[in-house]
């Protein structure tokens, strides 16, 4: 048994999944659920992610093992107030957010005494349903979790964490906080923010629903991140704001490059960047392949 | 019987997919295969997708009801000036290119004597896969068909082209071949320029694997069509050059819009711009099911 006693804040898609894939794997003993929606944790106990609801998160915390914190952005500032005088020292504590470095700095503001037991985490994975109705013990199962420690968190409360994910079956990568939000401004924030861009591109025009109907499936893969939920990304976008601008900088150069070659009908050019993207993205797909 | 004796010209997938379902759909009595690779057309022959391969496309259009010429735009003007000596009065023409200006240019040019009775087509399917091995007697099936006849084109020319179609189960539109061009600079042709971007983007960086490993479903979604052929992207991008340039400058101003709200810091803009896109979305999908 790895965690006698597990708290999950947020008993949604990410904390409702995170809880019964451990249940699933048998390594935690009892499971605290806290929340806004009496419904959702109503739900969360008859699905068995949770074992009991507890009314007040700085109380649920008391002699915890492992408290997950599954809530937006939003609230982090506010819980991480609430929680702080009731961390024990043996209580780690991690979190689910889409972005590091604010989470870090949260962190460092409202939970000073409790670094070494801080392991801010991201576990990649599809966030197109929302609350516990829609977790699932396999969500997590051949996908990837970035943990980013501090300097000053202690390697045993990271250990936990990686055993907790790896229970749930996700592969572990560890890095800075900076450098996962430059690498996900550049793989999930710039492509979101660039399917909004066109999705409002033809939605903003009088025969959008024309243009929409010949559209065939590339358009339609192409934006489906646009169904994405609007508040969500509001707040990635903000909160990744400074490595975001910069990819779209670095995208509008590459969009620049295509269209001189364009404007010039240089299709020499045009055939060879289309080539050198093709091939590196079918290597790319064969080497992730092979990593699973 | 629609078509006493139907020529393709070109038996890959989309050359092949037409014979079968127009085969299956009984309504063509012979289909005369021409094309460059004898290996494929003997496969053409395999499958039934033709009844026998013809070795020169002049010969084979003599008497001809139809004649599909499912060629890459580049070998177009070469073939119209092969078979207009031959095209009999009776004989329609159509074509399957993704570009439709570029076509009639050549048409006016190579069949000034034919005008009444071509007739410029573009399904709407996909072509992720090629050669006749990929044909499908329902590759069509619930797909549109868009028809830009000129206005030379002869009203009955224009019904039995669309009457094939319909009979491969697929919905035809017809429009003029610049409306054709300027939608699909829109839905088609600039996606695919932002996916090959993006890719590229990535791919030209050290670290590209690296950020590819990190990537979601979202970012796979997204940059699925730049698996696509560059050497047929180069031709349609080539053929559709100012519509696309167009197009790619519009989009260039939604994401300097984007860009500012973000520089700024104005999630409210962000979000209403985020959910008017994502309600407009819905709303076509919506929409389109209705439809079909």
């Amino acid at each position: 048994m790895l965690i006698d006693k597990l708290v999950i804040i947020g008993v949604g898609l990410i904390g409702g999944s995170f809880a019964l894939a451990l249940r699933e794997a048998g390594v935690a003993r009892e499971i605290v659920g806290v929340g806004r929606s009496a419904g959702n944790l109503e739900e969360a106990l008859r699905l068995g992610a949770i074992d009991r609801i507890a009314p007040d998160a700085d109380e649920a915390v008391r002699d915890a093992d492992l408290v997950m914190l599954a809530v937006p952005v939003g609230q982090m500032a506010a819980l991480m107030q609430q929680i702080a005088p009731c961390l024990g020292a043996h209580t780690v504590v991690t979190d689910a957010g889409s972005t590091k470095g604010d989470v870090v700095a949260l962190a460092r503001r409202h939970l000073p005494q409790h670094l070494a037991s801080f392991v801010p985490g991201h576990p990649i994975a599809g966030a197109e349903k929302s609350g516990v109705g829609a977790a699932d013990a396999g969500l997590f199962r051949g996908r990837q979790t970035v943990l980013t420690p501090l300097p000053e968190t202690d390697a045993r409360a990271t250990e936990l964490v990686l055993n907790a994910w790896q229970a749930c079956g996700a592969r572990v990568a560890e890095m800075a906080p900076e450098n996962h939000d430059r690498i996900f401004a550049a793989v999930s924030h710039l492509p979101h923010l660039l399917a909004f861009a066109l999705v409002e591109d033809i939605a903003s025009r009088a025969n959008g629903e024309e243009l929409f109907g010949f559209a065939a499936g590339g358009f339609r893969d192409f934006t489906r991140i646009a169904g994405s939920s609007p508040e969500m990304w509001r707040d990635i976008f903000l909160a990744n704001r400074e490595p975001l601008l910069d990819e779209l900088d670095v995208y509008r150069a590459q969009l620049d490059r295509l269209r001189a070659m364009l404007e010039q009908g240089d299709g020499a050019a045009l055939e060879k960047v289309f080539s050198h993207a093709r091939a590196a993205r079918a290597q790319w797909l064969s080497a992730k392949q092979d990593a699973q």
